[in-house]
């Protein structure tokens, strides 16, 4: 076995440097400290393309042989902890390669036989992605379902629905909660979009114009189960734009996340008062012995901007950069990796927050969000919430919808002065107002009433939530 | 036909107000000075409803009948540029629908039964929006073709291939070209996928709890075309996901035509002199009589902050707002209009500025973009791009790839010192390295050599790029 | 007099170019439909550099003169609607200095001496924001004086202060607007150091290097009123840093906007009821009768995310430009048009919202934001706001802090099961908790206790919030 | 000594809450990780809180001996390493908090009387970031001091001035360089304005509200270096302004940072070679043996977006919070402590990548940026650069300047027609294009003719570069 290049850095490179890399600039380059979490794709891939390279005849069946079994002591030293990460091999390539090749030595060396850290690198990165990915289907998946088994118990517990924050119409807490469950699905869509582009395979675009060896791409993309090759080696190791969509859907969900966590701190207010949390999603404070703060929503919330602001900084990357690959491009992997962890776990801590904690073996939730439907029923009545009802029970006698319109807004009027609900002015007050109004004019001025008229598709009906549930459940199975 | 309440707006709001809007507040929260460009998708809208009320009794055929009447006049009257619009009223949809009051009296005020403006406006901008998306799925046609007409005179012509901008390998124009066809392809993908997302329909919302007239929602996304109905009505009105998604793919498209366009800036640097451009699409200086700038690619990599900015924007519009519409959500249309004009006109011109304008009749091109590829192969002999591939010749006789390496670079320094390019090194000097290099080293010396090389898939080699020149033909017919 | 070369845009600049710029370049790259709200600057920039170049002998004081002549003449047609914008004239500089050779002739050929578009349009837009940063420094003022005619009302009106948005210790309205009063103080600190950068003369660099005419450019910038000229010309040319900063500044107002903006629709929520809005700032609904809808201070939040996409917009147009202009850099003025009159418009419909009407005359307020005491003193007595300071009580009692703050706890905790306030707990109840409680408690428990208590500079008592506005009336007069 | 409460977190809290925290809560809102940075500020914090107290007589003078003491100790554990940092803990504030009650017993519980968390982690971060900004201040000098280096000994080198990309004019090295120092100065103006406004002490403002003990908060500032106290104690613990502004400077910084690597990178490329950096700035391939790239540039330009992302993550996350304290605050850390490292890393490196290594006691530099004025000096004459001083040659001989413009143009076309520069056409060939040429126009026709012309104040002539470099000089000292 011969002398190992990477024991010094400088000779891996080559005789035309005449001096070290200094100090500070190898700590500023180096990528080991974050990229090392790609290690269990850097082996998959090397393992496939080894695997390939020996079907091809490129090395010897006693090299691949040799690397698999390098490679599996290296695994297992990474998952116990015995693996020396070091600095001055760069990144997580170089400091498996330098050690496989210290523990099978020639084979470790003809590894790296018609690849480079271009298409290696590119190549790893959408295959730890796309591992991620399908962990967050699974948690958009159980977000829906949280959503959903609150949604169950409250077709009928009426809130005020608004607009603008002022009260306009009743509608059920179901109903509310089942507009979130449509955003979190179509989330689930886009990331399935965003997957289909990941799952490509730059291997065989070597450094930048593919390579002289005889590659079998398409075996390659099939053993680490991608859906297809990169046909350009150019684009292969210069783009990433798979980076800039999936954290472009990891933004959009995280606004997601944060309109419903704006929700959650609103509804926790004192004036609201229309939830209530388990005390273990919530925090107090060490001066103010009465507090139970909603931390968890509102750092959700504020993680939204941790989210976007690795957007922008994929994006201020990409700009203007000619090809190929650029060390720029190193700059990819920290606001991917950092998107990733918190788009995960805030999923996951505000799913159970919501939803409960899903004992493994019964499916049973506790702890989930409580809902206070005295609370939300006493605010829906206080904002003339069946004004509109009103206006259409007019409608209905004849009266065109504009002067019905007219006519209700000085029956809200005169409720505002006198602190009365439309509900319960009397009779002879309401027919002051048109004289079409008769006793019947109490059905549709209740809250149930009103919710239940709105049977339209997507409508606040009791009867729709349901049906839309059923769908959700259905779809979800 | 009775009063006209939009002649007052304060009347179509209610007796509540005992005060008129102020100016200040009429001017800062009006829209209709940029969303009457909504006006088609308005009235398609409007009639696609009017069709379905009658169909379900809610109106009669006649109203249905003077709708039609009344549309086709305001259509005309908007086409020929003597419609008012009327900043006191507010937004396209009340200047339309009160002008049909005018012309068609009782029937006007029929048509916004069920109807809420939240729900029309999400409407209409999901259908404008759609009519946008597919001109520019034509224009990323349009794009790729003119990439490709270029490609195909190209095959043969080398250049030189950069990482971290330093000469790497020899690849071939086309090769290079052809990358960004990847590019646009994958946006053209990603378009697609928006445009699911886009085209569902939110008339039936009503203001946000759905509405207790019978409408046919799915009749309407049937004459519309939309692909089916949103399920929730809250979230109907409320979410402006499918914006950000849409400018996040426009964010995208921007980034690979800031990059190509960052390129040609760079090839018609006279260091470089890879290109040349029409006269058409450069500007000159008043001061300075030799200049020749390329002014187009220049704002077009400029003109990517605007499209980024305006995602960024709606991104910080929407994040944290609760349920359900909010009048923040108005300033969706600004930044979603200008980014798609941004977007079509930076396409067409880039399009027509590389490949040239298209002949209607002929479809021939005239005035694209001119390789040099004297200049190019100059360059490519510049950088010791073949160096690769001297340490390939030497792996084939049997000498290990990493000292293959350090020869090689031993040899690349003696050819910097003394100003030579390796194949301009005579037989004995490169003997001098290693012995068994032979009077056949000068064959892979070569930068046609290298290139024929690279025949991997997506590798630069003439033949696999005529092959996927075929391919992307064969997949934009 | 010669042939003007401005009729034919080609000709202006040179012989080079074989054919006319395609219609679609012209429109993309011209800039004349935006910038011509440039043109005052342009005028007294030009006719500064005019004087110099007479009072230096580059030009005669008769090419002075008709230079003065030919400029009051444009203005006056541009001030009448009279002057004519031509887009194949590109941009505001040319359409102007054209309009100028024609009325005057060779003299207006002259006035372009020594100077080039590049260090002209730097000048213009520097000029231009320098005006607009002393009006919106008005603004601010207004800002802060309509929130301290609210203030200086509202000293003793008691609120719950939240954290976590919830109840957490009484404040007074007072000490709530002050806290905005700060941030919009430093918003002005912070704009003065913006205005500082901004107005430094770009003039004589020329296109990029400075000219070899014997130009004063200390006079130039003396008469506009610079405070020093740019040292560098390669730097003066080519950097928007001013611009950025300056986009930075309105996002941190517009941040500061939103802020107060979430709180006013928060308090004119039903369950809030804090405060009430005059009419003519609401709009209603067209098919809610009852809704009156804060859209102002939406429409103000949303405006927010408008601005900062235009900062990102910037920053995105100049990362990674080489020196010195490059086409790009045209893309600075639209977001900072546009950053100007939403700031603008925003502080002074905001000021007027909250601050009234001010008569001119009298100086009188009218139809300012309503403060409701009652609201805000019931909310404050319904999340505990005083057991802090019954924890204080105890310590002051010999109780150590850790076990005071535990034996509130459990007060509160039984205040919440009975729904009873801590004051309306019985002494014996509340000697249960702790034996040192005495009669006294009850006047720590008040929420006026609890005011008046906090002291300290910056604190919330009433006597604190006096010699806060007093300080702030005397440092705005 | 009484019990430690910290022992069990909930107990800190308070009975009101039945169960602990969940483990997944802890992790995902425990900030102690990343926040422990700030442990020197907070024990600086703390002490000068303490010496406050005991002067108000609010705690013994043996409760604030104690307290330094254990202070001291804990200083050292830190120092060596061996503070036990508790995830349960949750911050640095209550981590070190504990361990003072641990060490020094009730002088501990006493240390946080008239303090909150809120103020102190306000508090701690203006602290910890005025230090980091007085560390940025010296780097931007050396980063000045660095360019200044090279410049002086380039201010005759002559290289392509470029407008477009395209040569424009000649200039000097030196005037190339001194415009980033312009830029740098600039920023550093900036800093010290963000400086000011981070230089107040929020302490005293406790929770929200303000405390009832006699805080002297005046006293704390002076102690502390504040330049005064926050005014209003619900701004002091609510704004992030400060962090804000300071990340907009690091945004600037870094977009200049970004074009110097933008050209560094490009004047390295091999159709440029304007200079070489020592090979300990750069790296090699594995894989093409010929290889120097520029890593550390680009990288520094790809770390633009790091920064820029940060801002924009500030940003969202103060959009749209009601006052005071939220959790969402809490992530503002990790954006600005990842934004002083970035900045303070890549000015360090870029400083030392141009300047050269500075021997400490020599003051030596070695290292730095080779520049090649051979092929600066080429590429000027490629461009035709000084078109410009001949069409000003013809203005002197009385030819209006438009008319020189195009016999210029018409110049240059021959020119290129022939490959000659202007300064290489025979005197007769030059005087067929106008009769008033003679043999002098072969002065300006020089690249340093065209160079000494240029003396206006910021001109490239090289007496004004080294009066410029002077003034630097003499500012930096």
């Amino acid at each position: 076995m011969s002398e190992n290049q990477f024991d010094k850095k400088s000779q891996a490179w080559s005789a035309l440097f005449s001096e070290p890399m200094s100090e500070l600039v190898k700590r500023y380059t180096a990528s080991v400290d974050f990229d090392k979490r790609l290690w269990q794709a850097d082996i998959a891939g090397s393992l496939a393309h080894a695997e390939m390279l020996a079907a091809q005849k490129v090395i010897a069946d006693q090299d691949y042989a040799d690397i698999q079994r390098g490679m599996a002591q290296i695994r297992a030293d990474i998952e116990s902890g015995k693996f020396e990460w070091k600095l001055e091999l760069e990144d997580v390539h170089l400091n498996i390669e330098a050690r496989l090749t210290q523990l099978v030595g020639d084979a470790g060396k003809r590894l790296h036989t018609g690849r480079s850290r271009n298409d290696q690198v590119a190549t790893d990165v959408r295959l730890w992605l796309r591992g991620e990915i399908d962990e967050i289907a699974v948690l958009l998946v159980e977000m829906q379902n949280a959503l959903l088994s609150v949604a169950e118990r409250h077709t009928e517990t009426v809130m005020p629905g608004y607009t603008h924050l002022q009260v306009a119409q009743p509608i059920s807490f179901a109903h509310h909660l089942l507009a979130y469950v449509e955003m979190f699905a179509r989330d689930a869509e886009r990331l399935a979009d965003v997957r289909k582009r990941v799952n490509r395979l730059p291997l065989g675009a070597a450094a930048l114009a593919g390579t002289s060896y005889p590659l079998d791409r398409e075996r390659v993309a099939r053993t680490l189960g991608f859906d297809g090759v990169c046909q350009n080696s150019l684009d292969a190791v210069s783009d990433r734009d798979f980076a800039i969509e999936f954290s472009s859907f990891a933004s959009i969900v995280m606004i997601h996340v944060s309109r419903m966590a704006e929700e959650i701190v609103l509804w926790m207010n004192q004036n609201f008062g229309y939830v209530d949390l388990s005390d273990r999603y919530c925090s107090g404070s060490s001066i103010m012995p009465q507090k139970r703060n909603p931390d968890v929503a509102e750092l959700a919330r504020g993680k939204s901007g941790r989210v976007v602001g690795h957007l922008m900084a994929l994006i201020t990357l990409m700009k203007g950069q000619p090809l190929t690959y650029n060390k720029d491009n190193q700059e990819d992997k920290e606001p991917l990796f950092d998107t990733v962890d918190t788009v995960k776990d805030t999923l996951r801590i505000m799913a159970e927050m919501v939803g409960g904690e899903v004992d493994a073996a019964t499916g049973a939730r506790s702890g989930g969000l409580t809902a206070k439907p005295d609370a939300m029923e006493r605010a829906a009545k206080r904002g003339y919430a069946t004004a509109t009802d009103l206006a259409d029970y007019l409608v209905r006698k004849g009266v065109p919808f504009r002067d019905a319109h007219e006519v209700v807004a000085h029956a809200v009027k005169v409720g505002i002065d006198s602190g009365k609900d439309l509900s319960e002015l009397p009779l002879d007050v309401l027919q002051g107002f048109h004289a079409s109004i008769g006793q019947d004019v109490y059905d549709v001025l209740t809250l149930q009433g009103s919710l239940n008229a709105r049977q339209v598709i997507g409508g606040t009906a009791p009867v729709e939530a349901r049906r839309q549930i059923a769908r959700h459940r259905g779809r979800l199975e």
